[in-house]
């Protein structure tokens, strides 16, 4: 059996995601599991890596390294690990990473810090999304700037080359869950959303957050007034919340994006392609990197980096 | 028994309250119940009603009128009552009621309308709101400006003397709830709160929804991130979440209030404080009018104005 030269491993708080990696940085194999961060106890983590890596690894022989990003590091997670203050650069991720205890096992795991931002009133915190912006400085390398990371909550990260100036994050998408599924607005959703009708949903939100990004608390009730007043459907529905949402995060970061250049938007197609057309509303240009792409990138360059 | 002459009805989404009136205008009794909209199918609402109020009423006699106001008149209520489209005159609630049917019974029920207004991209509706401002143009006479009503769906209203110009509703007391309860932040209550504690971060939030209502969806992370950071508490942590809602919402307001003159507050009393400080804030003075004083004024001012 081929071994691999040592394990990537992405664990977030839903999903968990582990590559084998050869000696030519090429990806031997992937496996995928939803025993992420928010399904596991602090035991059940040696295990569970164990399981999904072992069909992989011949019961003998050297030790394998691990590295690993993301929530595993967590208070709630494997092992806490400090986060680096920012300002912070990119380089020492491997250097400051911890390492759980892993009895009889042919793994050597670390667990990545994640970045906090300590200054009283911008607190702020990540993990994972650190190793997709150090993945970004070798697929786009020399990029300065600032970067649009969309997810159940969005960073918008300032960079200048490996060096974090500062971060923010935006709630949008977990306030879209929230309100989605447990506010009076649900009752606005039911039916099959039609895509057509969605997307104008998602542009006449996203016009109308951009528009008053100081508003939202006024603009979101619009959604269940306008589906009873104005007969609108869960398709429009559903893209006016999400358009209104994105449209007021990137209408309030103008102080952010107004210095022009193309934004790299690390996330997943779907939610990326919301904010790209927003940005572009906007008058800002961006370009996608895939979140999967970013973060193996990452890892890769952490473990160079520390080699 | 003394009988009342008629029956004041306000019947929200979670409760419901009943009074009778005697002959000189004054409360001869009052009921309440937690049978409110929400709890109830269309066929529960006359054995409610009649259950409340039946105690207070001799078995045979002449039939005694039931004025009602709020959420029996929705869709989803006793009896869809049509809205009356702003811009629109208070005066006519009574003439534009309808009477669900109730057999059998000495009462005479009618269901007040409540407004909407229906220009598409400012669809808005209310229920109930619209007797509590009839009552504000008899516990104030004369006024005319902008009234703030706060509660679950906060209403802002341009007031004409007894004609409504316009009005917005803000969801902001329903986000406070679903974030509490649904969202990441809700890890951030946990434990008793302490009271100097809470009304610090009430400021402190109000400050910082007030200074940038257009950054509202990167302020909410920062419950979550000083709880984790600067050891903020639960107290400190539900302060700081509702005041910046509330001063994001009032920041987001400056066109409406901007225009100078004391704004009425129709609201409970802890809400209604909140945002008499964030108002303060925004060099706004402000007179608290109970709700339940406002709603029982505009079910009697309706009545006579029908009468």
């Amino acid at each position: 059996m081929a071994e691999p030269d040592w394990i990537a491993v992405d664990w977030g708080t839903s999903n968990l995601r582990a590559w084998g990696i050869g000696r030519d940085a090429e990806v031997m194999f992937s496996e995928t599991s939803d025993r992420g961060m928010g399904r596991l106890a602090r035991e059940d983590y040696p295990g569970v890596l164990m399981q999904l890596v072992a069909g992989h690894l011949a019961q003998d022989g050297a030790s394998v390294d691990v590295i690993i990003c993301g929530m595993a590091g967590a208070r709630q997670g494997w092992l806490e690990v400090p986060y680096l203050a920012t300002p912070t650069s990119l380089d020492d991720l491997l250097g400051k990473a911890v390492r759980p205890a892993l009895s009889a096992s042919r793994l050597s795991p670390r667990i990545l810090p994640g970045l906090c931002q300590a200054r009283p009133g911008a607190e702020d915190v990540m993990r994972g999304e650190e190793t997709q912006l150090l993945g970004l400085t070798t697929l786009v390398p020399n990029f300065s700037g600032v970067v649009c990371m969309p997810g159940t909550h969005c960073k918008w990260v300032r960079l200048d080359g490996r060096r974090v100036e500062g971060f923010t994050s935006a709630m949008t998408g977990e306030v879209f869950e929230v309100l989605r599924l447990h506010s009076v607005l649900r009752h606005s959703f039911t039916g099959e959303p039609d895509p057509a009708d969605r997307a104008q949903g998602l542009t006449d939100g996203l016009a109308a957050g951009l528009a008053a990004p100081d508003k939202l608390m006024t603009q979101l009730f619009r959604v269940r007034a306008a589906s009873l007043l104005s007969d609108r459907q869960a398709g429009w529905c559903a893209g006016y919340l999400s358009g209104l949402l994105v449209g007021s995060e990137i209408g309030g970061q103008r102080d952010w994006i107004g210095s022009g250049g193309e934004i790299p938007l690390i996330g997943g197609e779907a939610l990326a392609q919301i904010y790209a057309q927003g940005l572009a509303m906007a008058g800002v240009q961006s370009r996608r990197i895939d979140a999967t792409d970013a973060v193996l990138a990452g890892l890769k360059a952490a473990r160079s980096a520390g080699a």
